[in-house]
């Protein structure tokens, strides 16, 4: 089999995993345990020299960055129409996709794995406060997007079709429970997320990774 | 004109200004004062809510983004090649162009904009701190790629043909002087820095910008 994927689970790998499946397509799925540290060590290094998931690979050919490999999936499986072909419309989502990507995901990232932007517990513990916060400001922003969506009609975040904001969303949103954010207070967005988890390639995803959509726990 | 950009000068926005520039393309360049809090106005608030540059304007269509942008001036000036067509050429480089985005220029904002990530003054001087050697690490993996770029003959960090990345690559080596990083320490990065700003809409775009490559003053 020339397609693998590396991945770890509930991380951002969940997007082109979700889209892996939706394409029914053959490819050999990679746990790597971030738990255990499996990104920092040799193995997955000689893979990806940053330690990060996700990693595609195709025949001889290693593919890092989620803007990257979702954009090189919907080449390969044109006919899921991942992103729209139009270009007005492309760019709308490749807009949306850029921002989860470069200031969402960042931002949680300050929440759960702050040692990577400070150093000491003292700056760290501010990190989770402070980003924890921006995090929920972002969710917002996602929520109105699944209204307005949910409002014209449209069924999937990115259009007509099933794609990486809808992956993006699920993750980010599931993500929210580390963060003290309940997912059910985000309404709209909280359903469209049950929806795209019900997807039967999402389904399959959800199901290797074992995830559980609500993580949060009252304080 | 239907084409315009909104941009500050030295920030990220170089990039799509200079592509505008190298495609020859008549747009109206509009200046956005972050020394004096435009961003945070109505006017421009009112074309990007988040308050970033670059927007780009093409009638009524407004795009946020570099990601976004620069795909949309690809297919919108196809002659200059911004992108590579053939797929996987053109994965490698929004593989390196997304990396830029969501890891390098944030790294960065946290040595230049660190109240965006936490509240109290001693926090934000150790986000400071611990991000300017973060982010000169981050340089050194860019001056590696020049040098591979240079080593193979190879004109341009994505190819044949000028692009995002050699503009990306000037704007964050040029900030490294704002992090107490001589970029000339970076010789074969800074030598393709140099080469990129002489080219004639690059060079228009700095002119515009007012900007000076070199800000590294020794303590």
């Amino acid at each position: 089999m020339s397609l693998k994927l590396y991945f770890a689970p509930g991380a951002c790998s969940f997007v082109p995993h979700s889209l892996l499946e939706a394409a029914g397509a053959a490819f050999e799925p990679l746990m790597v345990k971030l738990h255990k540290g499996e990104q920092n060590e040799a193995p997955f290094r000689s893979v990806n020299v940053r330690g990060q998931v996700p990693v595609l690979v195709d025949g001889d050919e290693v593919i890092t960055q989620i803007l990257a490999i979702v954009q090189y999936l919907d080449a390969k499986f044109p006919e899921q129409q991942f992103l729209p072909r139009e270009t007005l419309a492309r760019t709308r989502v490749l807009e949306t996709l850029a921002w989860m990507n470069n200031t969402v995901h960042p931002t949680f990232t300050h929440v759960f794995m702050p040692h990577k932007f400070a150093g000491t517990p003292e700056t760290q513990a501010e990190l989770k406060t402070f980003n924890a916060k921006v995090y929920a400001g972002y969710l917002g922003e996602i929520e109105t997007m699944a209204r307005a969506a949910a409002g014209r009609g449209q069924p999937w975040l990115g259009g007509e079709h099933f794609g990486p904001l809808d992956a993006y969303a699920l993750t980010l949103l599931r993500w929210g429970g580390f963060a003290q954010i309940d997912p059910t207070r985000h309404e709209a967005l909280w359903a469209h997320v049950q929806k795209v988890a019900q997807q039967p390639g999402v389904a399959r995803a959800i199901e290797r990774e074992r995830l559980q959509l609500n993580l949060f726990k009252a304080a």
